[in-house]
């Protein structure tokens, strides 16, 4: 039987099931006495293996190739039906949250259900099974499409996530396992197996008709529930599915009101219980101004999708970044993983997070805090960079999986967009609008939650993903961006090397200076980590064009730090000054799975931020000053210039004030401008005058445009910005 | 009871069935005996209503003004239970396959249901009513969704097509009735309701999965099926749902290798019999060659959408039009109405209709033709140019009406392509792709027919819809579309005047010359036809740029008229040369529901060829000459150029020949080039030499550009260019 993952509370005790796990030499082997090893459940045979057989840290160095045959192993989990009191009119429930990826359930030797997914639960009623019966789940290799490539393409056929094939930020390494809880659970006779809420605002939003529908292991059943306010107070009860709310808070983003929650308590026939937050909002993806009337010539086309975010009403600006998985495993990753993360997020000023496709969907809890903490979620499902097939046995493991994840995440307030899956309209993944695995997505977004928008795809038209190098085709970050004219911008990054104190807690150190192939370097995506690009995502011979030979890690660790914060900086700002027009920035990426020497990220593995960090956080500010500068390296003597502007993404109408815009060169420092802004509507920018200055002929590395805002200082912003040493060639084209 | 649409043949009768209508003061009004009229069906009622009244034929001069009112009554039909000898193992049934656009039905005075919809069909079993009884369908006014303004507006929130309330070709005339069979049936107790024939092909072609499924009176009765290849042979055959053919014989277009179609028969129970033709084709909306690796810049935006038609696995150039509403009174549409227009469609070299969503889906007998003649069909769902809400009751008819419609037509071999409607996306519309009736008309897509492609609304991305004037911006149609570049062109026009003789069947004498506003020049479209232009669609302004004033009506539509065959022409040719990035030119319109002075159609009402409609089938020749010329009109004593192609769509090698260019003014005969061509490969276009001349100072008022092929002459192309009159000033940027 299956059933629906549930967050269900009272009157209910979960006996401690221990695990043990074996690895078979073939699918039908038996494992000897000594085979078997303890097992953690939720978890991954790899780490199990790993602790037992004493396999090094696969963080550190290069030991992740230590792990590289487990993937194409059957291993046989076992545990037993426990011995519990349980009363006449109780059950006991084997409840499975989600496998990674293909198993068999037997019991007692007999098979009792055949599982695929990650996103489907299920559930087995074994009250009438003897306790000490063994309830075993047989678990298949890694599927693979085909046997090579060994890379991403391997997983196109299947709902398990592509990044642990190998990505240019991940390594090769295939979790397999039971990823999610997987236990016993004793229960009421009569007992909840989901509870679903669901509104509809009025269009002014004064008012929700509330739908509180469950399934039990008793249709006859009649539930009761109660709604409750932010401050505790009953907000709405009711028997039975209908009700409706007046007035309810509704949930904002943490910068544009707050994430008002309301405690929902379901209880079906007095004797089973579920609470749960819930929240109230509306969200829809609308045009900027003046789209429609853009371009009128003939022949014509479309005019582009609407990508920019309405929230009850209010069109915001999404700034945020990618979520990757941040653990190389999912099977351990729990709210002690996410909390630090998230708390990081919200404090960069970020109002949204993509959760990219090629990584596992987060866990409820996830959801939860991003629920709580006002941060808006872009959920994709799991395709990404494939040509996923029209193919039957993939459209029905599609359609139960999406069908599994839609109804529980829709019942979060944060969720704020469906997407189909990462660059799947692009040349390197070859799906179209005709694919049939999106025209099912989009079937099961309409069927189950046809009020939260839904993309097929990112890009799409009007988005724009990358660039990802500081550099690119003779243009420096700051030139790609201001040569630009996206509606968005859902992925783009600065790479950046890792601190030094980081990389010496996993890069051995007789490998640590100079950087070379073969390496840890190389294992941790520091050099051929990108598939078209030698270089990334040190981008050592950038840095070289820039500055000349790094002396020291240290040195070129600064140097690659420099790039990544200035190049972030400038993107997020001028994605900013775009507005209308553009209405999205989301940076790639924001974590990672592991350790890595250099990436997009700009907070490493497990919680730790980078520099860049720091300027992503002061360009993410609700109202900052801000210079459009042309680009990143200037010559001595050359006339430098830049444009000045108020940004405000903020709803608030905010006085006026001074700009007072400085150009520090060592000792020096000049006055550009002082500009007297007037008052800031709501969410607008303004656009100042521009600046110049004959930079001097002296020999500094570098200078400093400094914006101070007088009487609030706390829009200040400050530029680090580099002067070409006299003796290095020209920047190469 | 609702039922399906379906094509019963056998053991059954239909007992002539007598229909009067009365139009109503009010809803709840009781018609005097007097009050009755005699009323066709199907038909309309204001059909009915002039025929008894004596009204004058709508479609001369400006008659359609005494039409005005009608649409605002509520009409009552009847009629009576026929007393019939039915065996008491027979049933009688009242089917009625869709209603224009509202009604109630009551049968002896008792409501027995209510029904929306042109595309839904229902019935309802009499057989136990006494013969004699009343049954009455009480007709609602013309669904508005508000009062003003009165135009297709109104017609935003209901699945009655939005051209009746009046567009720049159609006037504001809103059909009323019952517009489709409607009747009484005597048929076997147990019957067939509806037969539907679905089948998967494999994907080398060589074999097809069947699936004969049926909806009955009985759901216990068993069907059988026999399927009969062209020649008449058993094919296959089967009890119950499932069957599979090895080699069938494949539908092809006309121009492709041909239309082959099989017979259905299914019978169930021995008792009822249906007949159909059906076929088996494989289409698919595919990338042309090299579009993936059409542009890799970054930020990287998705790669359009394929709109390449592929039929059986070769990519096929798709030359066609718009096929609008045949008649004002889509209730008098019948087989005989479509046969001469569709054998036109075919010798025009077209093989793809586009059915635009603005008008209603057509009839049966409209696919059973395209079936038969090799014609795809681009069928759209009945919404244009309007903002259809996402609102629940709209939302349940579209579900309603779209998946009757999508049931009936999916049967077709000749249905190519679902689009939601026309020009959804763009500024006059204001959907996007997160309208709800959009994401339905997808689910519904997806559910009963995925492997027929869908598209939300045309233009798309890549496609582009206009010009529709023969000069706009400084521009002619040559040099708009030598400057576009679209991947398709699903509407593109150049207007014309309708000829002499036609214009004086419904243009009063008196009004013919010269045309004048408030005429029947302007009630049928001459003038002030299109919102957006007065000048629309005679332009008398810019046949007086081109050649000054006209001295009479004979040559001002002889100037029309040049215009727009020599502007097809070369739109029409032009699409093709941009081959492979092209691969569509339906041009706007094809034909018309009542007779235009001017418009951009190439067939008049009901079914008369336009000297436009020569040049177009000349430019849709599979295999031509082709002169790329750079503009309509040339001066004296400037350098004539153009570019010389050949042309080939057909799927054959060809062998080569050669093409004379020669260049006549007047008397004068001038050589330009003669160029020896290689053998042509199948669908391969060659790009030839460029040729000019510096035309003469003599004050011709035009000359000709002759291409002579040798050995075929039958791919020679000729075409009529101006020589700007001495006298006139510059024309007008």
């Amino acid at each position: 039987m299956r059933a629906a993952h549930t967050h269900v509370e009272s009157r209910r005790s979960r006996p401690a099931t221990a695990w043990q796990v074996a690895r078979l030499g073939a699918r039908d082997s038996v494992p000897a006495a000594g085979d078997w090893i303890p097992a953690s459940v939720p978890g991954a045979v790899q780490l199990d293996w790993a602790r037992a057989r004493g396999l090094p840290d696969p963080y550190y160095g290069s030991n992740v190739r230590a792990y590289g045959g487990l993937e194409d192993s059957y291993w046989l989990y076992r545990t037993q039906i426990p011995r519990v009191a349980h009363r006449s009119n109780e059950r006991l429930v084997f409840a499975c949250a989600g496998v990674d990826y293909e198993c068999e359930v037997r019991i007692g030797g007999t098979h009792a259900l055949s599982h695929r997914g990650i996103y489907t639960p299920f559930e087995i009623d074994v009250s009438l099974v003897p306790p000490g019966t063994a309830l075993e789940v047989l678990l298949f290799p890694a599927p693979k499409r085909h046997a090579l490539p060994a890379d991403r393409s391997q997983a196109s056929h299947v709902t398990k996530p592509a990044v642990s094939y190998g990505w240019d930020w991940h390594p090769r390494l295939i979790p397999l396992g039971l990823c999610e809880q997987a236990g016993f659970e004793v229960r009421p006779r009569v007992h909840l197996r989901h509870v679903d809420f669901a509104y509809t605002l009025s269009e002014d939003l004064s008012s929700a008709e509330l739908r509180v529908s469950v399934e039990s292991s008793d249709p006859a059943a009649r539930h009761t529930w109660r709604l409750s306010d932010p401050q505790g107070g009953v907000a709405a009860e009711g028997r039975g599915p209908g009700g409706r709310l007046e007035n309810p808070r509704l949930w904002w983003t943490h910068d544009h009101g707050g994430p008002a929650l309301y405690t929902l308590e379901v209880t079906l026939a007095g004797e089973d219980t579920v609470r749960r937050k819930v929240g109230f909002r509306r969200v829809r993806l609308v045009m900027y101004p003046g789209q429609w009337d853009a371009d009128n010539s003939m022949p014509k086309s479309r005019d582009k999708p609407p990508v920019t975010f309405e929230l009850n009403g209010r069109r915001i600006f999404a700034k945020g970044s990618n979520w990757v998985c941040p653990d190389i495993f999912h099977g351990r990753v729990d709210a002690g993983t996410y909390r630090p993360l998230l708390e990081l997020a919200r404090g960069a000023h970020f109002n949204l997070l993509r959760c990219w496709g090629g990584a596992p969907a987060p866990r409820e809890e996830f959801f939860e805090m991003c629920d709580e903490m006002g941060l808006l979620v872009w959920q994709e499902f799991p395709l990404a960079c494939n040509l996923y097939p029209d193919d039957p046995a993939y459209l029905e493991t599609l359609e139960r999986e999406s069908r599994a994840l839609i109804r529980r995440v829709r019942q979060h307030p944060c969720l704020g967009l469906w997407v189909g899956g990462n660059e799947l309209f692009n040349s390197w993944s070859r799906m179209t609008d005709q694919s049939l695995p999106l025209r099912l997505l989009n079937r099961n977004c309409y069927d189950l939650d046809p009020l939260t928008p839904f993309l097929p795809t990112s890009p799409i038209e009007g988005l724009g993903h990358g660039d990802y190098r500081f550099r690119n085709r003779g243009l420096d970050a700051f030139e790609i961006f201001q040569r630009a004219s996206c509606n968005g911008y859902p992925e783009f990054g600065c790479p950046g090397a890792s601190p030094v104190e980081y990389l010496r807690t996993f890069i051995p150190p007789e490998e640590l200076w100079p950087p070379r192939e073969g390496t840890s370097w190389e294992v941790h995506h520091g050099l051929r980590g990108w598939e078209g690009d030698a270089n990334s995502w040190l981008f050592l011979n950038t840095l070289e064009d820039y500055f000349g030979p790094s002396a020291s890690l240290e040195q070129m660790v600064s140097r690659s730090t420099w790039l990544q914060v200035e190049g972030y900086r400038s993107l997020f700002e001028e994605a900013r000054r775009q507005q209308p027009r553009c209405s999205m920035a989301l940076s790639w990426c924001y974590n990672e799975p592991w350790p890595s020497a250099a990436n997009n990220s700009i907070v490493n593995w497990p919680a730790r931020p980078k520099p860049s960090y720091g300027a992503v956080q002061a360009a993410c500010r609700p109202v900052l000053a801000s210079a459009r500068i042309p680009r990143f390296q200037w010559r001595a003597g050359e006339t430098f210039t830049a444009e000045l502007w108020m940004l405000n993404d903020s709803a608030e109408a905010l006085p006026g004030g001074t700009l007072t815009a400085e150009l520090v060169l060592g000792a020096g420092r000049s006055r550009l401008s002082q500009w007297t802004f007037p008052g800031l509507a709501p969410q607008e920018n303004l656009r100042g005058p521009a600046v110049s200055m004959e930079l001097p002929g002296a020999a500094a590395a570098e200078f400093v445009l400094e914006l101070s805002v007088s009487p609030r200082a706390d829009w200040s912003s400050t530029y680090r910005l580099s002067l070409r040493a006299a003796g290095l060639p020209p920047l190469p084209k």
